[in-house]
């Protein structure tokens, strides 16, 4: 599985061709900024120049570009960025060659803005009788670390028992329809979806405006279903960095799966030749939960039944058993209904996730109370084994339950990822 | 007026003793995490040491912090924070008294986190048999040149006729109830409220963070009527900085009042002596509204149209009649009903008023389209000579109505700054 992390060490080289085929955004910017007027057809010959976004004088940005093509899809193991936008769309056609065009617009696009540059390669504005081919919001902004990840979802093979393009041979056993956990109050709303995109960056400008940008190439085929903004992370796939805190004032993601382990990734993250549906080999299988947390009630529990809850203490996020927030946990040292101790590898067998979660608030919810929240992303090789048994067991008997309800929730099969220009998203699917 | 933008330019005597008052965010970590465990007794002698956060060996940041106290609040001509957090309240008690001493604690508080400390001064923690006095969410975080600023709304003096904490002879002449505008189609559940905080930061979990915080102290006596979040600023009061885009993906906050221009302030943002309500004196009036944009609408549009729309081209941002961004713009060159042209001050009798508006992208509509637009932020030194005459007339004329819907509003009379420790917010109006 090494191969597959080497997109993480350094850009790939079919990534390093396709960046020199388009204008970076800040390049276009100084260009138009000269107010030097450029036909559509000159645009190849600036192109060549390779304007990089080095070239304008700005101070440099650490890597602000994470390459797209890749044998694994970026978004997953990539390091976990600061701002979420995740959308779930209905396909509202039933013309799967229409469906099969847009993905590959999708693929173009994403290729274009994951690599900080506009949607069409640079030529906005140059036809001013038509729409620009970017909605423009992201000009002038770099990559941010931009990373964009599709997943499909159960309803796109099979849905009420139609199979509507064709798919339902190529269902993978693994996509299952989630049961129903105790204390699940799902909105339909905030719930399910054919197809998904999870777009991560470290400025969410660019995050919504590449949702944006696919939701209007989509338009006619997709419909928005429901998007969520995170606005702060709340895992870590990088061991060494400090582990954000949720919106209960808790580090609750120290163990996770680490995007450098490649071990780790390929026993619990990465589908496997031989684990069913050959189409996801290399892929992954998404679940997400939109988590209400109900914080006014957790704002009045003490300290010490609020760190009983995790089995951490609050300021230094050490497990008990421990001093500081890495050192191993004495599992039991914490109370049984404790989350850490519920949820540890320890006590399932050695089960993992990989989770990149944000956190949520959006507006209030009517009862004179913020509805924020955790909007839990997880990944995993097979739902079947991971999530499922995992969600079974914290439902029935995670004492964090007095505080959080599941809301929304959705599941999505993530194809391994595009490797070269001319691949397309969901080819090994479709193709 | 020279004197109250000190503030900005270097940080008020008042604000450094109050600082050495507690222990930063960042000491609290070192201190918890060296394992040492101190009563509560003896936070003040570890206080006294008067830990800053460049001790713990971090990267020093730009000036996180902004001065709480001043003649002016905070936040209105402070350049403008990357991310938004803002919030109304109802005020759900009679009682005079709770509400004093609620703007008492939320004054303390704010004075702390501002200076990204914890609310209760650091001792977080200390007490495992009580809830923490701090949420903790933002515990190691900077204090991300967070301001709050809060704001009286007409409600609060006479709702219904009913004086209900006896401030009735004190409402304002300018806090007018907005008049309905032509297209206006607001909504209950996003208007309105007896008060609001507006939190900027460039760190959006450090602006939620504070919120939540305010709103859990006014327990009782509050409760959260709506809330926004705004991911992305739309206005710089900062002239040499470059100015951010609106999800149209043009610039349309070029010309706006510069937080150091001393005179301008003065003549268009702080209230002044005589201006009526003498408790309002250094204070400023804030309409916010909730605009939603048919960006699906606006994307069909042809660059042409757009760039009609606004007055101005969509990459340089440069008005009709101009090269460049900030070049004087030629009204006569730009359509009848363009943005710019009907907006600009040359048109309204040199009419200005303070944006810090943001963008915002709250999940979808339930009609496939992402729920998206401007939250409009502007102050001004009385309602009726600038928000009223010139929404009336963009109401009625302006070409950008085909695509944006005002869909929420309010009105708060913002009182002046605190200007020392012991003072408190709304005291020259309950005092």
């Amino acid at each position: 599985m090494d191969a597959e992390n080497e997109q993480q060490a350094a850009p790939a080289e079919s990534g390093g061709r396709e960046r020199q085929a388009g204008l970076s955004r800040r390049a276009v910017i100084g260009w138009a900024g000269a107010g030097v007027a450029l036909g559509a057809a000159a645009v190849g010959t600036v192109a060549a120049a390779t304007m990089s976004s080095e070239d304008d004088g700005a101070a440099p940005q650490p890597s602000p570009e994470i390459p797209f093509y890749g044998e694994n899809q970026s978004g997953i193991s990539t390091p976990v960025q600061d701002r979420l936008h995740f959308a779930a769309f209905d396909v509202i056609t039933d013309d799967r060659d229409a469906l099969v065009r847009m993905l590959k617009e999708w693929t173009k696009a994403a290729a274009s803005i994951t690599g900080g540059r506009e949607v069409g390669g640079g030529a906005v504005g140059v036809v001013p009788e038509s729409p620009p081919d970017d909605t423009g919001e992201a000009l002038g902004l770099p990559a941010s670390r931009l990373t964009l990840t599709i997943g499909f979802g159960r309803t796109l093979f099979d849905k009420d028992g139609v199979d509507r393009f064709g798919l339902k041979a190529k269902l993978p056993e693994a996509l299952v329809d989630l049961p129903k956990f105790k204390g699940d109050r799902l909105e339909a709303g905030r719930s399910g979806g054919d197809l998904c995109i999870q777009a991560c960056a470290d400025d969410p400008q660019v995050a919504v405006h590449a949702i944006r940008n696919l939701a209007r190439i989509g338009m006619g085929v997709v419909n928005v279903r429901w998007s969520q903004l995170g606005f702060g992370k709340t895992s870590s796939t990088t061991p060494d960095s400090q582990t954000p805190r949720n919106l209960m004032g808790f580090k609750d993601g120290t163990h996770n799966i680490a995007g450098t382990d490649a071990d780790a990734l390929a026993k619990h993250v990465w589908v496997a030749p031989g684990d069913g549906a050959d189409w996801m080999t290399g892929g992954s299988y998404l679940v997400a939960r939109r988590i209400r947390m109900t914080i006014e009630t957790w704002d009045r529990a003490s300290l010490k039944d609020q760190e009983d809850t995790f089995g951490r203490t609050k300021i230094e996020g050490a497990p008990y058993g421990g001093q500081k927030e890495r050192d191993a946990p004495d599992l039991a040292a914490m109370p049984a209904d404790s989350h850490v101790r519920l949820a540890h590898p320890d006590s399932n067998g050695g089960l993992m996730i990989l989770r990149r979660g944000y956190s949520f608030t959006d507006g209030s919810d009517g009862l004179g109370r913020l509805d924020a929240g955790l909007f839990f992303l997880a990944y995993q090789r097979d739902t079947r084994k991971a999530f499922v048994p995992l969600q079974t067991k914290l439902a029935a008997n995670d004492k964090l339950n007095e505080y959080i309800t599941h809301v929304g929730s959705a599941h999505f099969a993530c194809p391994p990822g595009v490797r070269k220009p001319g691949e397309w998203w969901g080819q090994s699917l479709f193709g």
